[in-house]
């Protein structure tokens, strides 16, 4: 089945904020078999709207909308939609009601506009928005389906899962898909095709696989199409088998997770506590480690390390090998790692130092260089990165790279 | 004048990647006073393509178009182009002078694909692209103007710069337009223009205000259109002026900078050191104050004390006020910005500590409640927020509450 995805607001025009809704809306679609064929982001202007939607609708089976639905806006979308399909606009009791809940719950006062919110064109079917004020909306039109959602991605997110995705199922009967997403660190996407020629070749008919490359992380996306979803995941279990005893020690996941994410998994499963000694990196990965919730299970804290005397006087670091070998350095970055174990009294730490530039770069040590050392037990491990000229990335890929030795680490030892 | 912005891409289309190039162009188009009315995201597909082109163009003056040309590709947009257009490809000899140039200079070899990027549309005045291989092209057309650019954000914004902005300029004449962009932090959007209603209700014809909220941030936008360059600049300082006086200590910034841009660029001119303590923003503070290029000027480090024992032993906290109000709590915040200040041994520290969710909520500490301190000289200031239940919200909320607590102080001592 295909989809045209309609998102409506001005401050997606002038560019206020990113669309991340589009392309939230395109995966998910993509899990229930559906494909966008086009996105279109459009003003708030009545006309403008009605004539994306009669675009959006001679191409696709559906369009899904998104903005326009809120208590302070013109709730332009609304009226657009009774136009456009020649209805009235009624008073929805129901919504009232839950709307009322919703304000006493809170203690808060409603007003004229949240009362508007209830006034919806007649031939809807109202999708309760238990995150915020404004309905979804499915309209039914010549065997073809029209939704509108609020913008706010939690709540567009929340009204897809709960009831477009099993409508749309439902209503079209696409044919299933199954995916797994198998996540590696460390190896370049071309590294990875060529390991993976043959076993691509030999990929039975139902099964394709994607390369979604990030920075130091490409995610390998195996799918599988077909009739019969009892075969599909067989199918599926089976090809991620031969894929992981292909690429070995780089899979830190068959189930899509996150570097940080895998990390805190097996640190629980295996009781063991870290800590972070960052210089380049500045507290990003401790950040990342404690963006996933429940962290502090496992994760006690960390030290920045930024000036070369929080090196020394915190960290234990020695001042002749910072001299000698300077703060980017294998020794330095060692014992930052041995020194926050210590300090922070963990089981695991990592550490980093590095030149994230644009400045401060020199002829042996270039901008982009990175030491990253982690220490277990009775093994420090320690290696040299050579990233790029932007900041911003070498922060992203040292971070990264120094969960990713951690990982490797538990997984040595531990099993 | 009137653009749409037409992108091509299936790894757009299928939500593999954000399309961030919308919003960046339109900011940049808006600065010329080019306005979108519509911005359509296409896939490979040449039909498609030339399909969307027409329609863009009926709508615009110019119609902006990015994706598909890379090398790998099927450099589908441009033999979409020439079809369209009407013209044959025909081979530009600059163009391959410039690629050999840039192999040369990189020691790559060229390949068959290399010298199909140099295969053009007639029609086309080529952009060079300094930045990568696939250069821009610009037509004319009926008084209309068909640009198309690479889908690489980075070299798209070369070009832009480079080519298309000035270009657009120069042929279409829009009427000036000036900007400037106040940042405030701390006041709610509903406050901000309860303070702001008569200064708006004032504003001259020239000059419009627009509100960009984002979390515990609001940016307000003053623009000036008009002929006259020379007298929109005095206007807008004028006003800029008379919205500080109103607004007072909650703007940090009258030239568009983040937060910690602004902390950065005080804390330089005051000559003045800041650490870092940080329990439920686990690192994220410290980041945002280092993503900044030559933080080190005044940033030293910092402590990341999730667990108990880590705010005892490394920063000092006293056990029995953790045993007695709790790890968060007023006096573990403040002795725990004082503890940072004298561990990291800096002029200034801020710390946070609170539950940051979804869980370790009560019904006295919910989730979201956050106790903030920062320490300066003899000071040491502490408030409680409350934020709401997201977790990554909350993380981003307390570590910018922080950073503005952090400018306050070193405002109203150095002034």
């Amino acid at each position: 089945m295909k989809v045209t995805l309609l998102h409506i607001g001005d401050e997606l025009l002038i560019g206020q904020i990113v669309n991340t809704n589009a392309a939230w809306m395109a995966r998910a679609l993509e899990t229930i078999g559906a494909r966008v064929v086009e996105t279109i982001v459009a003003g708030d202007d009545r006309a403008h709207i009605q004539d994306a939607l009669r675009r959006g609708l001679s191409m696709a089976d559906a369009v899904l909308m998104t903005g326009g639905l809120g208590p302070t806006r013109d709730d332009l979308t609304k009226h657009a939609l009774a136009e456009f399909f020649g209805v009235d606009m009624v008073f929805d009791e129901a919504c009232w009601q839950h709307l009322q809940r919703l304000f006493e719950r809170f203690g808060k006062e409603w007003n004229d506009a949240h009362r508007a919110q209830c006034l919806v064109p007649a031939n809807a079917r109202l999708l309760p928005n238990r995150m915020g004020t404004a309905p979804g909306m499915w309209f039914a039109h010549d065997g073809k389906v029209v939704v509108s959602l609020p913008g706010v991605p939690f709540e567009m997110q929340h009204l897809m899962e709960a009831y477009v995705l099993p409508g749309l199922k439902e209503h079209f009967r696409p044919e299933p898909r199954l995916h797994r997403t198998i996540c590696t660190v460390g190896e370049a996407e071309s590294v990875l095709a060529q390991k993976l020629a043959s076993f691509e070749a030999e990929l039975p008919p139902e099964v394709s696989l994607a390369y979604l490359p990030s920075l130091f992380e490409v995610r390998l996306r195996l799918t599988a199409k077909g009739a019969d979803e009892e075969r599909l995941r067989a199918m599926i279990d089976e090809q991620t088998e031969k894929l992981v005893a292909i690429l070995g020690s780089c899979v830190f996941s068959t189930e899509g997770e996150a570097i940080e994410e895998a990390l805190g998994r097996i640190l629980r499963k295996h009781k063991l506590t870290i800590a972070t000694a960052e210089s380049c990196t500045g507290g990003h990965i401790a950040h990342k480690i404690t963006s996933v919730p429940g962290a502090s299970d496992y994760f006690l804290g960390g030290v920045v390390s930024y000036a070369n005397e929080v090196k020394m006087n915190v960290l234990g670091v020695r001042a002749e090998d910072l001299h000698q070998h300077g703060a980017v350095s294998e020794p330095v970055a060692r014992q930052m790692a041995e020194g926050a174990r210590q300090v922070i009294g963990a089981d695991l730490a990592v550490a980093t130092t590095g030149i994230a530039g644009p400045t401060g770069g020199t002829p042996e040590k270039p901008v982009g260089t990175v030491w990253i050392a982690a220490s277990l037990g009775d093994q420090t491990v320690a290696r040299k990165y050579r990233f790029g000229k932007m900041r911003g990335r070498n922060i992203e890929m040292a971070a990264v790279a120094a969960l990713a030795m951690a990982w490797e680490l538990v997984v040595g030892r531990a099993g």
